[in-house]
């Protein structure tokens, strides 16, 4: 399919790249939304082509997390408000545990709700790191956390479930996802709001509204209906190689950041 | 042995963790500096009792690293001088591997010379990793590098020895550590100046005199010996309990840095 847009003729695939947002330049009018195959296949590149490895990324991933949080909510630190990361079983939890760490190295306190901790080793250190960083594990059930302690938070980080997510929400995290749907506190969501479709958006009653959003290695395609204030990239480790073979149009970070607003 | 200091009663320990600098004050002042001993054993801490895995902390050490260079030799970007990473067969090699990665993604032309690859996974990916980011391997000897390639060089990275560097320095290093004493190409030293003794300091002839030096974790003994213009502290990834129970005393990194300037 060719489409004609500003006297150029271009292929469909590449105008589906452009946001035609009103008003000022933003960068997110060049970077492409990927859809849920293109996720996996950029991933799958990353570990088999590119050789990285899990530890890797996901260092590199939940770092710029915690920057892209600290930036945004400095007046967190040095505050007795804490900053609670739910962690689901997959990268998207691993990615959150590594972003606890940080925040805590950044002087912030994160406290770690992880329902279905992962069996493996990555994971298993992941969260001893965590734990011997002082930072604490809730171990209570969501009601009583919604009771007794939400109050104490000032930010709520969406670690749930990342770009292989498949509805519906399992058992055991339809009390966190409703929690999330209800509350007042900001939210952050790390690189996909938690149940929503990675390519369509929110469910079309409910969803999570997070305030921010840290798309990692490219947006999504359902970071288009992304209707808070802050919209982050992060992960900045692709190889130019693998940006021109997905056309992915990654926009320049600059100087040594290593997160990049896009709205 | 007791000292007594600004009217405190002080160990000998904790005295020697001073430096008495003139003029201005510098977080050199507060930190510790780690024999060999020590030093190994704060790096066995890590991988031991807080399960880092190695990949995780090379990550942040090597782009600590790069950080530090692209903010010191900012010239360096967008110039058609190069960055040349010589890279030892141990951690201190991986770490330049990575650098040189991270260097690439902000701008800057690194190349790799890499006499003694190591033969495990883990480096054969940092490698590859380099090389998928279009990184050139200066397969030559050092003689040819010497007199053909070297004037294109505005930074030299040593990453060649790092804190468990026992003298002498073996045959096949011997031509690339007097070339970095003979140059005058700038020269940014990570962790240890090749070829010094990591408590003692230079060789009582001859050694490299490096403009810049980046600890990582910790400074080392050797680092009261560095001369150069930058003191750089990177690895910002220390738990609070290692501080304390090595009384290393690092100090705030700022914000969300990943570096700090010690002197």
């Amino acid at each position: 399919m060719i489409l004609h847009i500003k006297g150029c003729v271009k292929p469909f695939s590449t105008i589906n790249k452009f946001i035609f947002s009103v008003g000022r330049v933003s960068y997110a009018t060049m970077v492409k939304y990927l859809n849920q195959t293109e996720s996996i296949n950029v991933d799958k590149d990353l570990f088999e082509k590119y050789k990285f490895s899990v530890d890797q990324l996901m260092e590199l991933a939940g770092q710029s997390c915690a920057i892209a949080i600290a930036r945004t909510y400095s007046s967190l630190k040095n505050s007795t408000q804490k900053i609670l990361i739910c962690c689901g079983p997959g990268n998207n939890g691993g990615d959150g545990l590594v972003c606890a760490r940080h925040l805590k190295q950044f002087g912030y306190l994160p406290e770690i709700y992880y329902p279905k901790k992962t069996n493996n080793t990555l994971y298993e250190n992941l969260l001893h790191q965590c734990i011997e960083n002082d930072i604490p594990l809730l171990e209570d059930n969501v009601e009583y956390i919604a009771s007794k302690q939400l109050h104490q938070f000032g930010l709520i980080v969406d670690a749930i479930f990342g770009f292989s997510f498949k509805p519906p929400v399992r058992d055991t995290f339809i009390p966190i996802i409703r929690l999330l749907q209800n509350t007042t506190i900001p939210i952050c969501s790390i690189d996909i709001p938690s149940g929503w479709n990675v390519e369509e958006g929110p469910p079309t009653e409910g969803g999570i509204k997070p305030e921010m959003l840290i798309s990692l290695t490219a947006p999504k395609l359902c970071a288009k209906k992304f209707e808070g204030k802050y919209h982050y990239l992060g992960g900045r480790f692709v190889p130019k190689k693998l940006d021109e073979a997905y056309d992915l149009n990654l926009p320049e970070y600059p100087e040594t950041d290593l997160i990049l607003l896009l709205n």
